[in-house]
C-alpha cells in the first residue's frame, strides 16, 4: 500500500523508515524544497535523526499532489503549529487519495487559540474527511529509540475501531506493538500534556533535585493531567496505560527528550528564549503549556504544576521558588 | 521525645538524622557491637551513608533494654529476613517504653513463608502491641537522597489515623513532607512490590534496552502490582499516589536502587550470586520476588512481571528471552 508521511522531522522519518521496512510504498511530503534535496540525495537527515539510513525506494516531494496519489494512508507529523495549515493542504487535494483514505495524526498538541486537539482541528480544515477515517498514535515512543529498533509499544486510537485495527495491522513490527483504543481524545490529551510534566520535571533536573522529588512530581503530575483529560471527555484508564503513564515516564526520564531539556535548561537559570535558541527540533510543551493553561482555568481544573511552569516559562518566575512552593503545597492532596 | 532507631542500615539511619535535628532525642540499637563501636567514634557509616554525619548526642547501643527505655516511639529499620526476630526482641523488652509507645515500620518485604506484611509479622510476634500503636512509613524515598536534604515525600499509614497524624508531626521537617494514610495494606504492598519491578526494569537496563521500553514495563508493572494489592485488601488510589507510582518511578530510574543495580547486572549476564556478591546492603526485592510469586499462585493474579523477573533470579532463565516474551505477550492487555 502507498502510505504519504507529511513531515520530515524524526518522528516522521522513524515511523516512514518502520512502514517501508513494513512492504509499503512510502513518500515524504515536506514543504521544503532544501529538505527534500538532502533527504532525495543523502537517505539520511543528521539534524533530526543522527545515523539512521532511508531506502533508495522511498520518495521525498514537495508536493501534496504527487503525496497524496493513490495514498491509503496520510500519518501526520508536522509541528503543531504548522497543524492547521497542513490540514487545509490536504484538504485540496485529499481528491487523488485512494477512496477511504486512513489519516494518522502523530501531532502532539492543543492548538492555541481555539484550544481544539489535532484531530479536531484536522476535521475542521479538512471537512471532505469524516471522523471514522482519522486516527492518533501515540506512547512511550522516542524516534531515535524506534529508528533504532528498541522494543517500544504505543497506542492507535480512532473512534471507529476498524480503522484503528487496520492502522495497528500496518504499523505492528517485531519491535514496535501497537494497542487499539477508541479514546481519541484521551490519547490526544496525554500525548500534549505529558510535554508540560517532562518541561517540569527537566525543571527539577535543573535545579540538581534528586530522584525523590523528581517520582513525588510526576505521580502529581500524572494526576492532575488526568483531571483535565477526564474533564474534556477521555477515559481515566488511558491515563494509566501506555499512552498515559508510559510516555509521561519515558519523557521525564529521557536524554532524548526535548521538553524534558529545554526545562532543564530553564531550571539552570536561562531565560526560555536562551533555552529553545540553538535547538532544531520542536519543544512542543512550550506551546501546550499555553493551551493546558487556558484549558484549566476555563474548566476550572486545579493544575498546580501546569501553572508553575507556566508561571516560570512565561512570567520569568524563579524556578526554585516554584518548585519549592509546588512541593510544599501540591503534595498536601495525597492526604486522606 | 526519646525515639530509638532499630538497626543502623542507610535508611534507619537518615530518619534518625532527621529525627534528631527535628529536636528528639535518640538511639540506634543495633545488634552488632562492631558497628555501635564504630558509630559512637567515628559518628560516620561510610559503607551505608558515605559522608552522613551523625550529631555526638546521638547514642548507639546494643541493649535493646536500653534503646527502649522510656522511649516514645520505635522506629524499625532492618532487612526483612531479621524483622521477625528483632520484633520477638521488641516483645521482650517493650515494657520499658512509654505507655501507649508507637512503632513504625520502615522495612520493604513480605515474609517468605507465612506471606505477611511487616506489620503483620510485628503485631503476630510482638502481641504486647496493639495494630493501633503500629504505623509504617514508604514513598519515594532514598535514603540518600533523605539525608542530604533533597525535598522528599513520604506517606505514613495507619490503622489509627490518629497514630499517623500524632507520627507526621514528628517525621515531618523543612524538605521532609509527610501525608497520612489509612491504608496500611496499600502502602507495604506497595513498597515491597515496586522493589520486583525494580529489578525488572534493572535488567532492561542491564540489556540496554532504551527509555521507551522501560516507560512501558513500568506501567505494566504498576498494573500487576495494583491487581495483587487490590486482591490483598489494599485500595486501588494507594497505588496511583506516592507510595505506589511515585516510589516505582524512583526506584527504576535511581542510581541509588539496589534493586535496579542487581537486575541491571543480572541482564548483563550475572548469576544472581554473582550479582549480589559483594553488595554491602540488601536488596530486598529479591526475597520479594519469591513471595510475590507466591501471592501470584496463591490468589490467582496474572503478574507476568514478577513472573519473568523470577524465572530470570531463579530459574536461569536468558533474561533477553525473558524480556521479548515479556514485551510481546504482556502488552497485549491495552487493548479495548
Amino acid at each position: 500500500m502507498k502510505v504519504s508521511i507529511i513531515g520530515s522531522g524524526s518522528w516522521g522519518l522513524a515511523i516512514g523508515k518502520l512502514l517501508y521496512e513494513n512492504g509499503n510504498e512510502v513518500t515524504f511530503w515536506s514543504p521544503s524544497a532544501e529538505e527534500v534535496e538532502l533527504l532525495s540525495r543523502d537517505r539520511v537527515y543528521e539534524a533530526k535523526l543522527p545515523g539512521i539510513k532511508l531506502d533508495a525506494e522511498i520518495v521525498f516531494t514537495t508536493s501534496m499532489q504527487e503525496a497524496l496519489t493513490h495514498t491509503g494512508v496520510v500519518v501526520i507529523a508536522v509541528p503543531s503549529q504548522f497543524f492547521a495549515s497542513t490540514a487545509r493542504l490536504l484538504q485540496e487535494h485529499i481528491g487523488v487519495a485512494e477512496p477511504g483514505v486512513m489519516v494518522v495524526s502523530l501531532t502532539k498538541g492543543i492548538e492555541r487559540n481555539t484550544l481544539l486537539r489535532m484531530s479536531e482541528v484536522l476535521l475542521k480544515e479538512a471537512p471532505a474527511l469524516t471522523e471514522g477515517q482519522v486516527a492518533v498514535l501515540s506512547g512511550p515512543s522516542h524516534a531515535e529509540e524506534v529508528a533504532r529498533k528498541i522494543l517500544t509499544s504505543v497506542v492507535i486510537a480512532s473512534t471507529n475501531l476498524e480503522t484503528a485495527e487496520k492502522l495497528q495491522l500496518l504499523f505492528t513490527t517485531q519491535t514496535l506493538r501497537v494497542y487499539t483504543s477508541s479514546d481519541v481524545v484521551g490519547v490526544e490529551m496525554c500525548g500534549s500534556l505529558k510535554n508540560v510534566v517532562a518541561i517540569a520535571a527537566g525543571i527539577l533536573d535543573g535545579l540538581k533535585m534528586g530522584d525523590n522529588t523528581k517520582g513525588a512530581l510526576m505521580t502529581r503530575g500524572l494526576a492532575e493531567i488526568s483531571r483535565l483529560g477526564e474533564a474534556m471527555g477521555a477515559q481515566i484508564r488511558t491515563f494509566l496505560g501506555l499512552a498515559g503513564m508510559g510516555d509521561l515516564i519515558t519523557t521525564c526520564i529521557s536524554q532524548h527528550s526535548r521538553n524534558r531539556y529545554v526545562g532543564e535548561k530553564v531550571g539552570q537559570g536561562l531565560s526560555l528564549t536562551d533555552a529553545l535558541k540553538g535547538m532544531s527540533m520542536v519543544a512542543e510543551g512550550v506551546p501546550t503549556c499555553e493551551s493546558a493553561y487556558a484549558l484549566a482555568k476555563k474548566t476550572g481544573i486545579e493544575m498546580p504544576i501546569t501553572e508553575a511552569v507556566y508561571d516560570v516559562l512565561f512570567n520569568g518566575k524563579d524556578p526554585m521558588q516554584a518548585a519549592m512552593e509546588l512541593m510544599t503545597r501540591e503534595l498536601k492532596l495525597e492526604s486522606v
